[in-house]
């Protein structure tokens, strides 16, 4: 079975210079494994043109999804759209139905369009929009990359409109179980577990609990019954530690 | 004068699942600028040797430093220090340094060191180490590689320590003002003054202050008259609007 797999790439230069804490990545990786997506890479990079082009062209080709954020605006460092254009050889151009919906919301609130505005209407040429109910200017999708906002709010309203779109597969499951120990004295048994069971993904994270030493092993898979047989044996492998969660 | 330029690679499944938000990213990238040291690049992968393999060789090719966080702790996906050695086609083996290290600070605890531990040694031939005074199990420096635990707290006392070590240069400095506007309406004035500024990166970020729209823009670059007086500009531009911050 093909593994359906993601990137996500956040253009900003907020997250890079240290200004703003990102949380775009995690809520979309959190919603991708019950899509039966598999994220596989993210990358942060500044709106920069080229490093634009560049970059989305190469997630593009290695991944069934990119899934980017930022850059949208409708000041002059906004040049995602412009450069995903460039980057597909399309023309920019301004389109109607984008340009009402920002009309649109601009009415809704009682308030007059500001000609700036209508830079966010300009997209590359045939796109699909992604709905945005929330401030009205549309994200895009074009071919297999999906364009939108910087601001969470905003993105997390765009990604939630794209998900019935989106192909899905089973489902990536995980069961997790947190322990009063340091990993080093599990360390030769779970990579035992994990060897008799290759088709799950056992991972170690140690933590410190009030402390002390302890360790949360999250075990993935999108097989149940393979995932809750390795689970139980690892139930049984760490039964004689304190259980914290 | 060359800009001094890095990446951070993060290494972890528990990003990429959604498990854990990343606070590494941030952390670093915050102590960049006041080093002179240009963020040019992030990325996040899997614990899968061909992949760190592979991101770790064009990163370190591309900028002059490349941070890493993640998969140095004693269990089976730990794989960093294998995957460095490999890409840099050094042997692994004992760092008897190391071990000293990681036993030292299970003998202060009280504590047996566990034979699982001992893998925290298993470094490539040759390398620096970074202290860690937290857990005592040391990162390694490798050409322009620096390799950092994923554990916040741990991540965070190597990166502080590894700072005297690291070139700098003219501090990046930063100054921002918060408007009570949406940015559609300083954005040609603001379009403007950024063609007048070259040297200076203008950046405009939209958010929502109490129900309204709202605009902090942040000013960036070395040469401190040049960004006072490209702020003093700013702040005549945005005298007519209410200020936040």
């Amino acid at each position: 079975m093909h593994k359906i797999s993601a990137s996500i790439l956040i253009i900003g230069n907020e997250i890079l210079s240290g200004r703003v804490q990102d949380v775009n990545v995690r809520f979309i990786a959190s919603h991708l494994p019950g899509l039966g997506i598999d994220l596989k890479e993210v990358r942060v990079i500044p709106d920069e043109k080229s490093c634009i082009v560049d970059t989305v062209l190469a997630l593009s080709a290695k991944y069934d999804y990119v899934f980017t954020t930022g850059g949208i605006g409708p000041t002059h460092d906004d040049i995602t759209f412009e450069s995903i254009a460039e980057a597909f050889g399309l023309k920019l151009e301004e389109n109607s139905e984008a340009l009402e919906r920002i009309s649109a919301s601009y009415i809704a609130m009682g308030k007059q369009v500001h000609p700036a505005s209508a830079k966010m209407a300009q997209m590359p040429k045939g796109v699909a929009l992604i709905d945005n109910n929330l401030t009205g200017a549309p994200g895009i999708v074009i071919k297999n990359v999906y364009v939108m906002a910087g601001i969470p709010a905003v993105m997390q309203e765009m990604f939630v409109n794209i998900i019935p779109q989106l192909k899905s597969s089973d489902p990536i499951l995980s069961l997790q179980v947190s322990i009063l120990i340091g990993e080093s004295r599990i360390a030769a048994q779970l990579g035992q577990l994990q060897s008799k069971y290759t088709a799950i993904d056992m991972g170690s994270y140690p933590y410190i609990h009030l402390g002390n030493h302890a360790t949360t092993i999250v075990l993935r898979g999108a097989d149940k019954k393979l995932l809750e047989s390795a689970f139980a044996e690892l139930k049984i492998m760490v039964k004689d530690y304190e259980i914290l969660a």
